[in-house]
């Protein structure tokens, strides 16, 4: 019986522990609650707030059996606005705990946390580095959709210079699944970052960038529409985003997509939406963004399992 | 075996329905801890906060065996904050739950969350809409006291305007126990919207409105005293906000209120309350707004076993 | 079979308690999860943040398989908001748990509790007033070092003013541990307050006071470092509290001081820790306080177990 020690990035992720998730991931969905993790506990540690992705931690860990202690923004409310070091929140909190899942506002947090934890911890976000477990459910999603990942073209569209998941993404996907074809499609302001694109150069993985999603729309098997990240334009800026938003019109998708897009491609999105996914789309077989944040679920208690009891 | 399919709206319910929720909630009184809802998972989504509500909900979540995850200010801390709409968000935490509590900040909250929602959904206040978990508790308070509601004079007091508790109420007693007389006491400024005394009319509900407590306390079977709502005179508005407690005094409830009213009334309120019931009025065994309270807590286990187990 | 009736302030307690509570929670070290508390409820009601003590006190009950309901911030998100007293809010939270753990924010609030709540309190700090359950583990983990407490000195460090945990250790000391010696060493402007020293004193308590850790060190077998409260330097005065943490480099504990102080001495500090200890003293078998945290989970499960299922 192996454990998995924690989730800390994407790349830690071996060929044959990608798939033992993704069966144990297919198991859960047939599993509405079980006893397996009782007497388990596991702490929520956000110290940004992120209702979506806590809740369907929580909710995985209680359908297993186990139990939760949680703060929802800990930055605001913990040891941390008294000038304590994650370090010390993570030496204290995992003496508490079974396994810690960790939001962090600043990149390496995770890492650092894993150094200092007595227990297992889960990365679920930190800053603009790392969301493991996001890349993971984006990948089972098109595992459930077309079998295998192997000989599809994905697109990627939209604010990629500043999303965290497009980018994961294009990693895991350049270093275990050779055999596809990404496409970027964004605004000049926002293209992918050159480090991906020659990572992905590297690993020969065939790849094409261009602004203009309706010659690419025919093509693709995965369309993943991505957000314009409204909090890089807090302070007063909200013209600006607003402009961003209108600029980004034209890469919205929308019924007129619908119509020349394949039959069974999937439409992708990490949620929240804003406007670059009309509502008219969800009720599109394509649409599968919500079914891609419940896969969060299964993922997330596969992770669960095999971190705690075992796999 | 049927199951309640949500609670929206106090109007959703039949006679039979009622009394089936008061009859389960009496069992409710005299079971301290359950399994019944064992491996079931209820979300509490408060885009508000409301300790009270949200406790007595999730309390009576834990005394069944289910378990909770629950977010104390979805407005703030959740992907609300990135433009997410209200639908998108109950699209997704829905996969993650058995049954949906829900706080809105604006009217209609529940009614739009339960057409996307994939589990039942509990509406625990829409804004100035409804609250018909605290209508129903309102209801079984006044049936533990007198066994029945009918033949009983109830009073309504003080800011009937824009108190919430206080038109459900009018609205349930109307539609399902015509045989009542209710009187609304109000200063001028903040008497019953002509909605809810139309209602009255055309149920042929007797119904009476003055600004003399001292007349109508000792005919009352029941006074339902209700608090100014201070959230209308925030931002600096505290001067204009003590007058009106000021204004309100003559309609508080004291010591001389407890003298003339029958030995066998009660007095409710939906709490939290300031300064209209005065606490020297707590000891006395008429004043039941506590357990009135501690109600809420056995209507809402019985609204969950029926929600999620059936009747 | 007795139960404790709550626990409000660390003078309540009688040696013979004291005795109980650290003989459980020495059994409590030993049990990783039980069923004892099944279908008891705990409700966490902090009024001001304190991730860390609430996390522990929730992770004591998950252990011993109860449940928890819980608000971060009450004071922000209650009914508080709207004018509620204290004493309301607890008849009302009281009669949806088993048990509640309060932190409030001034002096006297678990006391006023108890007077109205139906079932027990444990108070988890009040303000300027008490933090008992800090005072046992402090307690516990010296007997847990030495095997007594007796014929030890201890050194009580930093600003011994406003820290809440070296005034009670001091009582507690005094009260039931007659046979130490306490040396307060702080800076002239941060000495302990003159109420404990003539408390010491009457109890026939040896007590020196001084500003000079370094003669200090080498004969204590406990060192009780504590931090600059920082919460007294809020609005704008971060100037006066870096010169406040600068002035108190010369109690920081480092390298030198360890290389100083005895074999089996230990250091202890309630953390959150600032700068007050260096992290290279972290490594040292010396250092304790980081087990000192996880003491409390365990005395927090004993204390929940004597009140819940008694002893």
């Amino acid at each position: 019986m192996r454990k998995l020690a924690g989730v800390i990035e994407s790349q830690q992720f071996d060929q044959q522990t990608l798939n033992e998730i993704f069966r144990a991931a297919a198991e859960m969905e047939t599993l509405h609650s079980s006893d397996l993790l009782r007497g388990k506990t596991m702490a929520s540690l956000f110290y940004e707030p992120s209702t979506r992705t806590r809740m369907s931690f929580e909710a995985a860990m209680c359908r297993l059996g186990g139990q939760v202690i949680s703060t929802e923004n800990a930055r605001q409310f913990s040891s941390k606005a008294k000038g304590e070091s994650l370090e010390d929140s993570i030496r204290v909190i995992s003496a508490y705990c079974d396994v810690i899942v960790l939001r962090y506002h600043k990149e390496g947090g995770a890492s650092r946390a894993q150094q200092f934890s007595k227990v297992p911890v889960i990365n679920a976000g930190d800053g603009r580095g790392q969301h493991p477990t996001q890349a993971l459910l984006d990948l089972y999603t098109i595992i459930k959709a077309f079998g295998k990942i192997s000989g599809l073209t994905i697109a990627m569209v939209g604010d990629l210079a500043n999303g965290r998941t497009v980018r994961s993404l294009s990693y895991l996907l350049a270093k275990h699944y050779s055999d596809n074809k990404i496409v970027f499609v964004s605004p000049a302001q926002t293209r992918m970052g050159s480090d991906v694109k020659q990572y992905l150069t590297s690993c020969k993985i065939a790849w094409e960038e261009t602004d203009d999603l309706k010659t690419v729309a025919p093509c693709s098997d995965v369309i993943y529409q991505t957000r314009v990240q409204r909090e890089r334009f807090q302070d007063g800026d909200s013209a600006i985003y607003e402009q961003v938003i209108k600029d980004s019109e034209r890469f919205n998708i929308n019924s007129e997509t619908l119509d020349s897009m394949k039959k069974n491609a999937i439409i992708m999105h990490p949620l929240p939406r804003v406007t670059e996914i009309s509502y008219t789309v969800d009720s599109d077989p394509r649409a599968r963004y919500f079914e891609q944040a419940e896969n969060g679920l299964y993922v997330r208690m596969a992770l669960l399992k095999m971190i705690l009891a075992g796999y």
